[in-house]
Order: structure tokens, then C-alpha cells, then sequence
């Protein structure tokens, strides 16, 4: 449907170059790896916008309802997404953060454990979600959302980030899931 | 301007009452305390956009070219609001999070102190933001960020909030400004 808006961030480019908006910085979090930062792209108004309508692009057609993101960062997109889609926000958090009765799971991490949790009621029984974060690394966060969702019944039907760091081999932890990545390094 | 776009989030009612989204959740985070969740204003698509474009309605005319919002919650919000107004958006972060070289303050909470940072070049000597954030509560956060700007020399032009607890008078630590806030309670 058409429909008239006021907003100026109707006006972005048809076609970007966003690889333009990702700074290396080096040694960081530790010595020798090079740390791709999303944070030129979060300040520039027309990045942001494109980033975020080339997601609801590809995902236009999934039939989602909810859209869940991870604390912190997978909260920026992931909400902005939801605005954009018209699609409701589900924040995954990590222990003791959620007020209400929580489901949580404990995933394995390169060096220890992690745990994530979301409310109950949060996601129904058959719905479906996309799991929007802005980075796929190891993939990890995303294998234990991944859990979550089997554990409440939800139907993944999506996963979308903006950057994609694929020597890191994140895919291989989602399964039979075929992740959306706007750029891939 | 006018523009024309596609989107569900068009559709949302010309007046709600967000109220009914807000879940009082008894004793969290201890017990005696109510705690008011957003949760379920953010499932919401009708909910979250009409609090968004809300927001966006009471700063149309602020002139701010960035949004600036704390970790993880003020992410949520925040994020959205850029997309929805054409803006940047400029993570506010724990210590040790944020890649590149960082300004930071420490700020007095009412057990202990609490450190915030953001990238040094995330904002621009006279730059005009806007601060928002899903709860205003006692306002340390808020004071914390306004003090983070002071030290950028940038102009906080307004401060933003879904929903203020005005019986913890967060309001008396924001100094001269004068908060936007949707609910009330």
C-alpha cells in the first residue's frame, strides 16, 4: 500500500558503497586481530537508513511478525528493523536483565559458556521470527538464539545482519539456516 | 518535504494509549519494588511505531543531526528514533566496549558510581543531539551522558524518554533541560 510520510530519510541513495562506513581498528579486543567498527555507519543518517532498508528487503517476503535482537548491539538493528518492517521488537537478554518469568539457554562459547534469555510469553508457540544482529562473528549469540526459539516453539524464518565476517565460519553454527549479510569481509 | 514510501507502519491509529502496554511486574528488581515493562509496547507494531513517531513528532523541530543513546536498553529507542527522523546514531557504552579511542566519565548512582564512554569523534564540537532513553528513573544514566557531551562540547537540544517515574524525580539531575516524556507515571 501507499502511503505519504514526512521524514527526510526518504531521500537516501539509491545504491551506497557501505564497506565505505566500516573503520578498521587494530588490536582490538586484543593484540593482532583488526576490529571491524559499524559505529561510521551508525552516525551517518543515510547509511543507517540504507543498512536498514536493505534488510527489510531481503527479508520482505519471510512472513515475520517479531523480530528479535540481542543485548547490546543487536538491539540497534534490530529495533530500527522492526520500525521500518511495522513488526514487533524482542529483546533477548542476558540472566537477571528481563523483569518477568524468563526462558534461558547456555551455549558454548570458544572459551567458556554464555547464557541468553527471553520473556515466556515473548515469542507464541508457531510464530515467526527473524533474528536480526548487526555483526556475524563466530556465531555463537546467534546459535543460542537459535536454541531459545526451539525452546519456545518459534519458527526462525529469517537471520539478517549487516556485516558479515565469514572467515570466522559463523554459518556453520546455524544450521540448515541460510543467514542474509549485506557486506561479507 | 513529502515523500512517498511502501510499509505496514503507515497504518498505525492516530491516538493509543500506550498505557495499556506498559506490565507492572511486582518485586524486580527486589522485592517491595513494581517494575513497569516495556515489553509489551515493543511486541507491539502499532505500539512501538506510534511511540516512535511520537518522539519524533516532539523533536521535529529540535535540529539535532544525532541520536545518542546508552547501552543496552537506550539502544532500542534510540536506534529507531534515527531511522525514523533521518538521523545518526551514536552508541553510549560501558568501559572497554567501544573499539576506538574513547571519552568517558564516572558518575555517582545511588549505591557505587558508574562509568559511560562514547567514541571520541562520535561527536563534533558544537553538534547538536538529542539524548533519549526507554525509562527515565533516578537519571543517573542521563546525568551521566549529559556530562559525556559537556566534555564533547556538544549541545544537548533535547532528552527523550517512553515513559518517566516522576515520583524518583530523575528530572532534578538534568539540570536546565526539560525532558519529553510520553507516559507519565
Amino acid at each position: 500500500m501507499l502511503a505519504v510520510f514526512l521524514g527526510d530519510c526518504s531521500n537516501i541513495p539509491q545504491i551506497m558503497d557501505l564497506k565505505e562506513f566500516i573503520r578498521d581498528v587494530p588490536d582490538f579486543p586484543k593484540p593482532g586481530v583488526v576490529f571491524k567498527d559499524i559505529s561510521p555507519l551508525l552516525a551517518s543518517p543515510d547509511a543507517l537508513m540504507f543498512a536498514v532498508r536493505e534488510l527489510a528487503n531481503r527479508f520482505q517476503r519471510s512472513g515475520a511478525n517479531k523480530i528479535l535482537g540481542a543485548e547490546a548491539r543487536g538491539f540497534i538493528f534490530g529495533a530500527a528493523l522492526a520500525c521500518e518492517m511495522g513488526l514487533g521488537f524482542v529483546p533477548v537478554r542476558k540472566p537477571g536483565k528481563l523483569p518477568s518469568k524468563t526462558l534461558c539457554v547456555t551455549y558454548d562459547l570458544e572459551y567458556g559458556t554464555d547464557t541468553l534469555c527471553v520473556h515466556e510469553d515473548a515469542v507464541l508457540n508457531g510464530e515467526k521470527v527473524l533474528v536480526i544482529d548487526d555483526v556475524l562473528a563466530t556465531g555463537g549469540t546467534i546459535a543460542g538464539i537459535l536454541q531459545l526459539m526451539e525452546k519456545s516453539r518459534a519458527e526462525v524464518v529469517g537471520i539478517g545482519f549487516v556485516l558479515e565476517l565469514a572467515f570466522l565460519n559463523g554459518r556453520e553454527k546455524l544450521g540448515s539456516h541460510q543467514p542474509e549479510a549485506i557486506l561479507t569481509y
